[in-house]
This record gives C-alpha cells, sequence and structure tokens, in this order.
C-alpha cells in the first residue's frame, strides 16, 4: 500500500537515521512511500527507501520538478506553496510521522480529516496519533490499522 | 487588523456562544473577522461580528458563494476543499482558535508555518499557543503579540 | 454584482487606459471588481474603480498581503501561484478579458468551465467570448448576460 | 520525457481513438503519459500507453485515488477540483491536446504561463499551439521542440 511519511526539512541526525530506516521497513515489506520531496526527513525516507528497491512519490510545494530530493522516483510539482500539505497524506492509505514543526502539524490535521491511521515516532502528541518507539512498529501499526478498517 | 479566527462546524452551544462573543469583541475593537465562511465557530463568530457592525471574510472550501453563512460581508470562494484551510491563517495578522479537529489542526500548523501569534480558547494544547479563558482576553493577546512584532 | 476583470500584468499604456476606464464604469454602475490583485491590467482596473469610489477584490498568487497593487481594497493571499487563477472568475458572476496572454487564456477557460460570460476588448477571439470596442458595451454586455440569465 | 496530454472528458469515439493512438505512440517511445486521471481523452490515453507497456500518471480533481481511470498506473488525488488544471501541463515537458473546451482551454494557458511546447490535434488555434495532424506528428513534435530547448 502507500504510506505518507511526514517530518520537517530541518532534523537531526538521529532524526534523518530514524526516517531512512523508516524508508526501508517500508519499501522491505512493498509499501510505497508518499512525502513531501523535499530535504530532510522526506530526503531520508526516499533514500532509505530506494536504497533498498522501493518507491517514492514526492509531491512538492514548488512548481519545478527539479527541486525533489534525488530518491524520489515518481516527482510531482504542485506550485501551491504549504497547501500542498494536504495532498501528502490524502495520498496514502496512512501516515507514519516523524517529529516535526508546524508543517507537519497541518499535516497531521489532515490525516484526521481524512480518517487515515497515524503513527507517531517524536512527533505531536494527539489524541488520534498512536505513538510508537521503532520503524518497525510505526509501519506494522499502520499494517495493521489499515488491514483492520478494510474488514 | 484582521484576526483569522478557526475551529469546526460541529460545535456545542456553549462554544458556539463563545466564538459569537469572540466575534462581537473584535468588531467592537474595529477587527476584521477572517474566517473559513461555513456553519458552527465560523458561522457564529461572523454572526457577533456583524451584529456589532463589523465586517467578515469567508474563505469557503466550495467553488459556491452561496455556500456561506449569512453572517460572511465578503464571502470568497476558493472549490480547493481543504486545501483552503492554509488560506484562512495566511490572510490574518493573528488567530484566535476555538474548540476544533482536524480541520482546526491544520490550521494552527500553518499558523505555525506563517509566524501568527494564536491565542487558543479551549483548543489543542500546543508549544505556540497561548491558551486564554474568555474572548476578551483571546483578543487582547493577539492585539499585544501583533503590536510587540511591529516594534 | 461582482465582475471580475482578467489580464497581463505586462501593458501597454493604451490597455491600462482601457482597463481603468472599465474599471470606472463598474464602480459607477455599483458593481465590484474581482481580478488578481498584481500590476498591469489588474492595477488599472482597481485605479479606475477606486478613484470611483468603487470596491475592489485582489485574488493574489502570493502569500504575502503587502503584494497587492495600492487599489486592491480587500486583498486575499492565496500562495497558490498560477493555480489561483481559477478563483478569479469563480468569484465574479461574469467576466471582462482585456488582452492578455497566457495566465488570461487559462482564466478565459475557467470561465468557460464555470459558465461565466465574458466580454472581450481586444482579447482571445473565443466561441464564448463576446468581442466587445468599448468599456461601456463591455459592462453592458455582461449586465444583460447576467440578467437574463436569472430570468 | 514525460508528457501531458489534455482534452475533455466529453468525446467523440474519433476523438478516443485518437487519444488512444497518441498514448500508444508515447509509450513505444519510451515517454511516460501526464494527464487528469479521469473520462474520455484522459482515459483513452491511458488506455493506449497501458496496453503498449507504458506508464501514466493522472492529476485527479477529486480527494479519491478510486476515481481515476483503470489505465493510471500512478494515480495523485488533489481534492482542488478544476484548479488542478494547472499541474497537469506544469508536471510535463510538453503538452499534446486533443479537442477539449473550457477545461482544455485553461491547461493551453499554463501551458504558455510554464512555456510548454504544445502540439493541437483538433483543438484550439491559438499560436504558441502547433497544429498536427496525426498522433505521430503530435509525438515527434514535441520531441524536437524539447531536444531544442536542451540545445
Amino acid at each position: 500500500m502507500r504510506v505518507s511519511v511526514i517530518g520537517g526539512s530541518s532534523v537531526s541526525s538521529a532524526q534523518y537515521d530514524l526516517a531512512r530506516e523508516v524508508g526501508k521497513v517500508l519499501a522491505e515489506r512493498g509499501h510505497t512511500v508518499v512525502c513531501g520531496g523535499m530535504g530532510g526527513i522526506m530526503e531520508a525516507v526516499c533514500r532509505g527507501a530506494t536504497n533498498a528497491g522501493g518507491t517514492t512519490v514526492g509531491i512538492l510545494p514548488s512548481d519545478d520538478l527539479s527541486a525533489a530530493n534525488p530518491y524520489v522516483s515518481t516527482p510531482i510539482a504542485t506550485g501551491l506553496g504549504h497547501a500542498r500539505n494536504v495532498l501528502v497524506p490524502m495520498n496514502g492509505e496512512a501516515v507514519i510521522a516523524i517529529a516535526g514543526s508546524g508543517g507537519t502539524l497541518s499535516e497531521m490535521g489532515f490525516a484526521r480529516v481524512y480518517d487515515r491511521p497515524v503513527a507517531g515516532l517524536g512527533s505531536h502528541d494527539l489524541p488520534w496519533v498512536e505513538p510508537v518507539e521503532t520503524p518497525t512498529e510505526a509501519v506494522e501499526h499502520v499494517e495493521t490499522a489499515c488491514s483492520s478498517s478494510r474488514e
């Protein structure tokens, strides 16, 4: 399935490594990564996924495809600026949030609007977000949440 | 100044009354209300402002101007659905949040992105939101925050 | 009623004067101008309308309200770039097109999508555009088209 | 390269066949189709491309991925309504227009804004559109136009 991964462009190296591992686990389990296509968490998750043979969709704020990080396999330019944030959770069946500030929070709000299950790794504490400890737990949470919603 | 008021379309009557009072105080102090133009908190704040002689801008998710609540003096249709949420904090100098769920949270995230001061009346608890107790306190908080940022 | 006026930001002085006259006639007849809020035709029509005591709404591509030309009475920031073009015809009951290139053409296409009558002053020749010779003819055409559609 | 194919959802069977052939030629020459993801011309071009082993990106007006026609390999939901039109030419290096009405015209306007070469098969007659007679001519025109712009 498609899983949207959200998080900021300014990250610590520990957060970068965490996101890279999330990308790797998603790709190994056959999921496609959807993200905002830029740097920081977005680059890290695409890098982890791509290196593990996965596919990544990057939905960019810019109208310029070349703004995508080098690990995006399908860049989508929007020219919408921050309004593109709504497209990120909309295009995944579930969401994994890693750290992040205002932009990430807007995406967590839209995840709620679109009723997407959300796993949070060190991200905002919200009633509809399941706090998890590891990348594998994050992926397992969204897999389980989506399979139950299909039953 | 323009103040964006955010909050959901499903509200209790206590929340509705609170939002109506916020609209009244804003209008009495000469501020213009910006909101999402629909029902619930959005209708209440426009109603309070309009009845006090104020001006209200409603930025609608729909492409149909007639979707605006009857207390919107300047409706703006967008046809953007939930992506219009980013326009609400963008078009005010400050934000007052009243209760709300996912949509409101997305707007609180965008308020952060655009560096708008936010006062919260029974809304989400976030580091950049000042919790206040009354409509007057909410308005005073955003007035003070904006006047300091101009100095 | 609200009339959307569309046209480019690069204009000759003859086109600027024409747009200014369109704004003047619209204001004198009690109509509100909706436009893209920037320079060229947009500035000219707002200037003509404002100087005649009218009201103008400028729907900006930028996320910065201060990007509006000085004759916009109600600026709306969008941050959507060229995607904001659809909002211009959507927010008027009818459209007057003056000269223009690609951006104006996109707005003429959206005018068709939203079934708005269009009067064209030296603009693109399209089956749904009524070519007119003067500002007064342009305004009279859209007034007549809107009043017949209401009968 | 990516080529955006634009045209309406209401089409004659001759236009449908033409679009299908455009999709086939694009796929055979290794190009990816970008389109609006819905019915009519959009379905036909995706069908032709998919049956020839190609890849197709469908940028949808809806917020629901399942609205895509069955020949879209990468659907992108936007929830933006007609504002998504700008994303279609933005995401291709060149544009092929087939018939079409207002929506297609808006995309031809945006193609000009983003300086994309456009080949037209029975579409609107505009100064920046090269009228062509056959699908192969259309594809050859955009290939040549893009390779010259790279020199």
